[in-house]
């Protein structure tokens, strides 16, 4: 497969990610009927059960002591690894345990890229270990390294101005952050646009906004599909440290040894596991996030948190015999963090045939930090008004705000066919802290605020599968 | 030198961070003469004139400056390295060009530590590389490594009550951050502790309140000054994620690799520069901070921006034409992340002479963040109270306030002796989440908080050095 497939959902994805942080309100009365929004309240007990039920039941503390034990066993799950289809059997034998309706698993071809040995290092003026890591997707070094001088810029912009000077270096981006969207775009492009002014090598600087001397891992892109230069993460510190020794007039040498490597596609599976509807069980509701991970960390955050909090709302309605009308569907993807692939062949291989039977899609990817409420897609206002009610029935666990724009890339093809699709909005501005890094593990996660998010997971996909009215579209 | 002489300046500096964060007020006219209060108040205009100068006018970002261009220039500067002692050089030549009295230094001996390669890997039951770093004067493995399961314990006692199962492990200290004062105490002494009943080598949890997957390295102790048994410091998150294996019964062995090596007593150096005062030129006030660092990170924030506050407080007030009653003395004292080497052997040569001729000595060694006024170790109320009276005159930069308790570990003897101490207190919540790691870097510093840390640092030791009565001592 070309790699140019893998661009575009990243660059929607992205597009997702740079969306609005308009909170959505709306006057029920002037959209909904008085009869539909007496139903949505009459949900109150439901979901205050469901809350108790985790918050002081017998079920608290359980979605992270599951999401210890899996990833404390199984580390980081990167595609491709043996270690990844591993945790996959784990989790279809865990699931196969929740006394759900059917648990299997669908075949998916994802990337298999090899870290190997790397390592980064100033060697003129001085000698210097530079902290790194190799994106994903990226070509080694030739045996021995490549030593070269080092150009600093800060934008694609100052590259473009200063062609002239690119020919035979090392490119080092030092980017400010901005937004996750905008800043990636380095981590994604640089090594093209690098190569393409005669760069032997790109260094890019951490996407994140706070760094304790931690590189940041990721996925990058080749022009074309054609692996041409490697290109890794550097820390912020050090990238800043780059730029101000070029500032200076000081030339500055590197020395970049990567054996990475771009092996044949590997087959994995995403897992699915179904609570079936009780009088409308050919619609559907699906909650999801992904099993994979980068190799750093243990992907406890991205998106271990995602992934076990789906599949944990489906066990725990079952527990509680709480089978609404439609059917409930948990996903937990393979192969997201190379481009969405998991993702990607579930909406080739299904998207015909479901996308009219979907009432919503969601996803949880940006971490499992303290419920705020839903992060929305959905282009009928009369679905938008439906879904604020909604979250008028969390008021007890403060999760009452409706956000527009979701954040699922995994979902994205569905949102993109007009599905409406949900992302779970919790207080994470952290979470870029710890994404694709050796910290990015169960020291992020609180147990308190995973059952806030189970309860909040749970009882939205019960309430939207349970309405006699699915929600709207244009 | 015994290595015993070490521990008790370490337990003393510990003491001082323990101390209180008592802020202090007091109503000036009770205890001091209203010619005093109007004399202190006398000094408004100079201090705003410092402030003025270094804010606004050509020294605006010159502290950010020279330390960029002197922690870029040489990285790390651990005791015993060449680059520490061509770092002195460096100062050395830069403060004989700020016109100052006069710039030498004084020969300390001190440890010359060296780490090595290293690694640490948890290989049963499935291999993950672990972030660690060696403690300063750990001794190596064998080669090959030590190959040993795993206790871990969250603190003396609970090792203490586990006697049994310690033999022939790698005890793991997985304590709680509370306190650097408490907490360091595992750093310390968990070696020897964990020698004692008979472990093969510590892994101690890193000194931090916050973690993105860094390990923070430090000094420890042997008991009687023997080495043992190797220590490192791994990662907050991997110290939990192995407390969480042992408490699912979960068997883990970890191999532990280090080179490391303590060498002999090396030769560096005490610089000081001094500014004469013009009518008590006997009389001192010490402004102070450390030129050593650890040999991770740039060292800028430990403890560049404490050194390079207390220079150019000097120097600036020599362009300003300020020269106080009382000489000034900046000191950037050698070997105190070991055990507080240069500071111990500058009272040892001077303490007897000049104790009674010190005013005040002050040491900024906890961070250059925003400055919030000082901390002061003064056991007169006079002295007290004439401390906070100065601290008014900072009302335009919000830096007045005066907390008791200095944290200085290099004036700690001077303090012991009776000497009125202070440190610069800043807003520094964040001091210990990059301490003794790769994220101790410029990024941490900003312009201007150094710029106000030194106008803080200048113009307070500038009041000192000036005031017609000294300090008070009970």
């Amino acid at each position: 497969m070309g790699r140019l497939v893998v661009l575009l959902p990243l660059l929607l994805l992205v597009a997702a990610w740079a969306s609005g942080d308009e909170v959505y309100t709306c006057n029920g009365t002037q959209l909904l009927s008085a009869e539909l929004l007496a139903e949505i309240r009459s949900y109150a007990p439901v979901v205050q059960s469901i809350v108790d039920y985790v918050i002081q039941g017998p079920e608290r503390n359980r979605t992270y002591e599951e999401l210890a034990k899996f990833v404390d066993r199984f580390g980081a799950r990167i595609s491709g690894s043996q270690n990844l289809e591993n945790s996959i059997d784990y989790m279809v034998e865990l699931l196969g345990r929740q006394g759900l309706d059917s648990v299997y698993t669908e075949r998916v071809a994802v990337p298999h890229w090899v870290r190997g040995n790397e390592s980064a290092w100033i060697v003129r003026p001085r000698m210097q270990r530079l902290n790194m890591l190799g994106l994903g997707g990226s070509v080694g070094t030739p045996p021995g390294g490549i030593i070269a001088p080092v150009l600093v810029v800060r934008s694609f912009q100052e590259l473009h101005s200063n062609v002239s000077k690119a020919r035979g270096k090392v490119v080092v981006f030092d980017e400010d952050f901005s937004s996750y969207a905008r800043t990636v775009l380095y981590r994604e492009n640089g090594a093209a646009e690098a190569e393409r002014v005669g760069a032997v090598a790109a260094l890019v600087r951490s996407v994140t906004p706070f760094s304790i001397g931690s590189p940041h891992t990721g996925w990058m892109n080749y022009p074309n599909g054609e692996p041409r230069i490697p290109c890794a993460a550097i820390t912020v510190e050090d990238a800043q440290l780059l730029r101000r020794l070029q500032n200076r007039g000081i030339e500055v040498y590197v020395h970049l040894i990567m054996d990475a490597k771009n092996l044949p596609l590997t087959a994995s599976r995403n897992t699915i596991a179904e609570l079936r509807g009780t009088t409308k069980s050919e619609e559907l509701v699906l909650v999801s996030g992904h099993l994979d991970s980068w190799d750093v960390g243990q992907g406890a955050m991205d998106d271990g948190g995602g992934a076990f909090i789906s599949w944990r709302a489906l066990a725990l309605l079952r527990r509680l015999g709480l089978r609404p009308r439609r059917t409930l569907r948990a996903l937990l993807w393979t192969g997201e963090e190379e481009g969405v692939w998991g993702g990607r062949a579930y909406y080739e291989r299904h998207g015909i045939h479901d996308r009219g039977r979907l009432s919503l899609v969601m996803e949880s990817d940006l971490g499992t930090f303290r419920p705020l409420g839903l992060r929305l897609a959905a282009a009928d206002p009369r679905a938008r008004c439906m879904a604020a009610q909604v979250m008028r029935l969390f008021e007890a666990i403060n999760a009452t705000r409706l956000t527009l724009g979701a954040d699922g890339p995994d979902i994205q093809p569905w949102v993109d066919a007009g599905v409406p699709g949900a992302s779970l909005d919790t207080e994470n501005k952290e979470y870029f802290y710890f994404h694709h890094t050796d910290g990015d593990s169960m020291t992020v996660e609180d147990p308190t605020n995973l059952d806030l998010c189970t309860a909040f997971w749970a009882a939205t996909a019960y309430v939207f599968a349970d309405l006699s009215e699915r929600l709207p579209r244009p």
